[in-house]
């Protein structure tokens, strides 16, 4: 199992932006993502609707308490953050665990979770962007293998066109 | 040299998505972006204070004229879409090119867009988020070692800490 948490969420001012990070969250291979903070359920209802259209077993929830997501969860929890050990370094080892909670912040992330974090991992050194370091985390944790990963039941399919746009059904 | 254009931002409803997509240029390697559509100051503002702050040679312009950007380029234009060829199938052949211009939309991309592409590439073929797929796309173009690049005279410098945020200085 592999949950995504995005922890701060702001209502209105991240919308989008947590929208994109669930929207990653299952085209790139978690089975699940959690939000914590402020209300966010444009965000989760739009998650909703891509996974009836477009398949797959990915699951949304929202909750207040992430500390409760952090307690229970019994793997590996994974802090994405500028500041951490790289990447490139760190992840022929987090290959090797197989149950992963891969927290992305949003406003400014408490020490706390730097601390129950078994590792935190920066993607790059530099300063850009949570939907970005949680796709290539994902990217490199699947191997790229993700890219071509399917997504049963969906009722909208794109078949790849060089030109245009194209669905299979 | 590798461009990014950011085609077709909204002002307001697109700032903070905008901001990702600049920002993400520069941390995974590209030497520029280019943002057309309205007004989008704020964006290139922010994207001029990290370039200040955080270093490197990247450059960030916003332009009223797209196509003169397309009628311009010198290299290959490749539009990152859902709906185009599947990254791994191609990356190997562009990787050989070394002048891209890779084009990510915002609202609704014409299709003269889509014709004016040397390649249409898609970063899975399920909707998920434009800052995320120029992310992998960059990623996959450099090969990883983009992780590691180094941005000259900047004022702020991360050293990768396990446990917290450390600076080099």
């Amino acid at each position: 199992m592999i949950a995504v948490l995005r922890w701060g969420h702001r209502a209105v001012r991240d919308e989008r932006i947590t929208s994109h990070v669930c929207l990653v969250a299952r085209a790139f291979g978690a089975d699940k993502v959690i939000v914590s903070g402020e209300n966010a359920s444009e965000s989760v209802e739009s998650t909703k609707k891509i996974i009836e259209n477009w398949g797959g077993k990915f699951e949304v929830e929202y909750t207040k308490n992430w500390r409760k997501v952090l307690d229970e969860w019994e793997g590996k929890i994974i802090h994405l953050t500028m500041y951490g050990e790289q990447l490139q370094d760190k992840i022929a080892q987090l290959r090797t665990k197989k149950d992963l909670l891969v927290v992305v912040g949003s406003q400014k992330v408490p020490p706390e979770l730097y601390h129950r974090a078994a590792y935190n991992i920066s993607v790059t050194t530099q300063p850009h962007s949570e939907v970005a370091a949680l796709a290539v985390f994902l990217h490199e944790y699947f191997e790229g293998k993700e890219l071509g990963k399917e997504f049963p039941n969906a009722k909208v399919k794109i078949k790849p066109n060089p030109r245009g746009k194209s669905f299979e059904r």
